[in-house]
């Protein structure tokens, strides 16, 4: 990768933030254009007419795909561009994770962290590693003991996952499924979904071995159709947990620090092991009424709760106002960019 | 009503933004004077000491009234001081639809919308020609085969309303009423609260055969007692639905284009059959968990939701910063001034 | 403590706000410096590393205890530096209010209150004579007949409150308890938590008998594990209330007069008792499917909740724009400062 970069990709002429039109898609090409990039969206067919309505939002260019897969195709358009591309959680999810990590093409991020984070049994050794706190995961579904949700291979956004509060409710339920799956144990209390920022280059704020963490925001997931299926009172339907939107949210002050401490842990274990994940990464927690954490999941990019805080969040208006994370993602390639340390932050 | 304005109405002189003291009205006197308008409130009894509180919402000045529909009374004084009325949901709730329908005053948006919108079965057809996804709708009780909800004619905000989830349970309930009614499938998902803007008279941004459409906001509603029966477990305590506040929200960016598209359906539709829907308006949605929208209202005219962006939302800071939707009316007025072209955004 | 403070505290050097590093910290610090105030943060060992990732609301020293009690033995030390403490609830908490109020130190707002706000008797007597309305407290168990909600003296978020559902539920929970509790009817709506500020120097605005009412902001509370138990459906899990996080929420506008009347009252009331509760405080209310109010609690300093709105909520921004609570604190100070009043909003 990097010896395609050397070779193609112009470090003195300016850059173009490109991205498929999806997602975070807007939230990335207004903080680009904020930190004076040209933008270019990719898309499949005749660009999405909803970003006329939003002209900060909106790319300077489209690029039409008839496949997202066949983005690899157009890869010397690209180049000719100057872009680098911009991974978020649609981007990844079109692409498939092999596809991604073929594009021959500059990309924000560490492309090594997707072999990581798209394999359960990998993301899990990798948070163990760290010591960060897991729910318990079963392999032999006899010890099921309590209330457990089980999750399926690449099932995205939730879709797909079960809860069970027995063994033998596992066992009518998985009955209807071939996938392959994790049990873990249902962690009882609150979740909240940290969004982190990794910067390998910056030496000011919460500094790491190298580089610092930023936290640049904190939601909560909307998931249909469990989360109002309390409207229905006692009523016998089976929830499900496809994430539908986002809520804003601030948690206690004094559990702000144990996030921090987690999150440096995954992150200087990321850095043993492949590298760094570098930018955005979200840590998806559950807080029991004990004030003690659980990390379920790790999203290593941009992930959609960050479209909340497109003008700031209660979080990262304490660093510099109007910083989304799309706009962090620009300032960071632009800081990269001014201390010649570009390779440090793309793939 | 035009006949009127051209005789009475100064479309030299400048206007005074004038609402009823309630619901929206913080946002419509906030967002008037940031356009430079003077603002005039309307209200019963002493002006309610609260604005005090809110300098930037307060009206420049009270009319004092001693109930809501003697407003016409009082439409002489109105026209002196060159007022345009914003209506908003207390404010036709307060007089009802054939009062306010009545109003000899210069006002904001097109009246007509309102024989569509107050009276379910048009509006029902309305949105149907529209090609809009609806909730199915039993005529006849006995075919009831799933949840149900059942709304009753000019109920606002929910009250009354009660969900069902057999066709006894119906029966049942229903014996307590007297008033007219609709059944509707109740649809399982996540409700979102669309807080768009059409102008007839803006050529830029997501264009309609004529005019062009914004997006300001996305809300949920907090309906009183159902929202918090959750705290209670397992209790038989009959739900409510009155909505008493508002929660902020963002939606999947994939599912922003649909509701574009229902949206332009609404309008173009609107326009066809009475002239079109001038202004504000919400659409009230649920999306399932197979990411599939339903419409279950249309909301005509400014919503409560909208006092949660003020000072701007995660869309309209894509827009223009600090465009709230009462600000986006005044704004609307203010184009049209220049353009010579109130006509169409006043009747 | 009056006369510690004119011996000791010199009114003309220029003020250092000093709080301990929890709760609001971050909030007051990063106001104080927006009204050029010096500020320090006072800590258990070493200071809290995650203050250097919000620089904002980082305060610009330290200063290390081994515990917080020990506070008032580095009293000429803070007063060398002419400190003014801000309690919070973290504050009050970890020193207990009757070391909070032995402290030797000029300290934000009437420590007179928390004599009538530390002990539920007291509370309710003060609310009570403010004619508040208060969900009914039973003093003989017997004589429960519907849902009620038990609170331990000295609890703090919600820890250790159970609901019981009938007399023989109370029964059943209290039997594990040995700690003092009151029962209270437990009202049926949806609560909301707003943040007002009472500044006695202040004429402007919503004008009491002395000084003016201002709402900074409304929240909601998330509970852990009560918030999420929806996603488990009819599982059989005692519910929890402990206070992880918090949701910025708007109300319908014409129950805003509602709650200013019942904070005018409640104000009124603290001023006959004990000279005033000076600055932020909460009322904690629950809203019924009628739109009757209750306040269930009283905070007589700033929330948590208030962390929300760090750059301004949809009710500050009709004040003044991106104030915070702990902002308008810091700006209370200078204001007293300038009219050689801040004996009126210390103590």
């Amino acid at each position: 990768m990097k010896q395609i970069m050397k070779q193609e990709f112009d470090y003195q002429r300016d850059f173009t933030v490109a991205t498929i039109c999806s997602h975070s898609s807007m939230q990335i090409f207004s903080g680009a254009k904020l930190e004076g990039f040209k933008t270019l969206g990719i898309c499949i067919g005749e660009p999405p007419k909803f970003y006329n309505a939003f002209p900060k939002g909106k790319p300077d260019e489209f690029l039409t795909v008839n496949s997202y897969t066949e983005i690899n195709k157009f890869a010397e358009v690209l180049r000719e561009k100057n872009c680098i591309l911009i991974p978020h959680g649609s981007f990844v999810e079109y692409l498939g994770a092999s596809e991604f990590e073929k594009l021959e093409l500059p990309t924000f991020g560490n492309k090594a962290v997707l072999g990581w984070e798209s394999d359960r049994k990998k993301e899990r050794d990798w948070l163990s590693r760290a010591g960060v706190p897991l729910p318990r995961e079963y392999t032999d579904p006899n010890l099921i003991s309590g209330t457990v949700i089980v999750k399926f291979h690449g099932a995205k956004g939730g879709k797909g996952f079960f809860i069970a509060r027995s063994k033998e409710e596992f066992q009518n339920k998985i009955a209807e499924h071939r996938e392959s799956y994790v049990i873990q144990d249902y962690i009882v209390g609150t979740r909240y979904y940290f969004q982190f920022f990794y910067s390998p280059i910056r030496e000011e704020g919460y500094r790491l071995s190298k580089g610092s963490l930023e936290l640049l925001g904190i939601d909560k997931r909307i998931e249909s159709n469990v989360y109002e299926l309390y409207r229905l009172g006692n009523i016998d339907i089976e929830p499900t947990f496809v994430v539908t939107g986002n809520l804003p949210v601030v948690i206690r002050e004094s559990l702000i620090q144990k996030g921090f401490e987690i999150a440096e842990r995954t992150i200087e274990e990321s850095i043993r092991l492949f590298g760094g994940l570098v930018g955005p990464f979200c840590l998806e927690t559950v807080v029991t009424d004990r004030l003690e954490f659980y990390v379920f999941e790790v999203s290593a990019r941009i992930v959609a709760g960050s479209n909340l805080y497109i003008s700031g969040s209660p979080y990262s208006d304490l660093v510099e106002e109007k910083m989304s994370t799309g706009r962090r993602i620009a300032r960071e390639i632009r800081i990269a960019q001014k201390l010649g340390r570009l390779e440090e932050v793309l793939s």
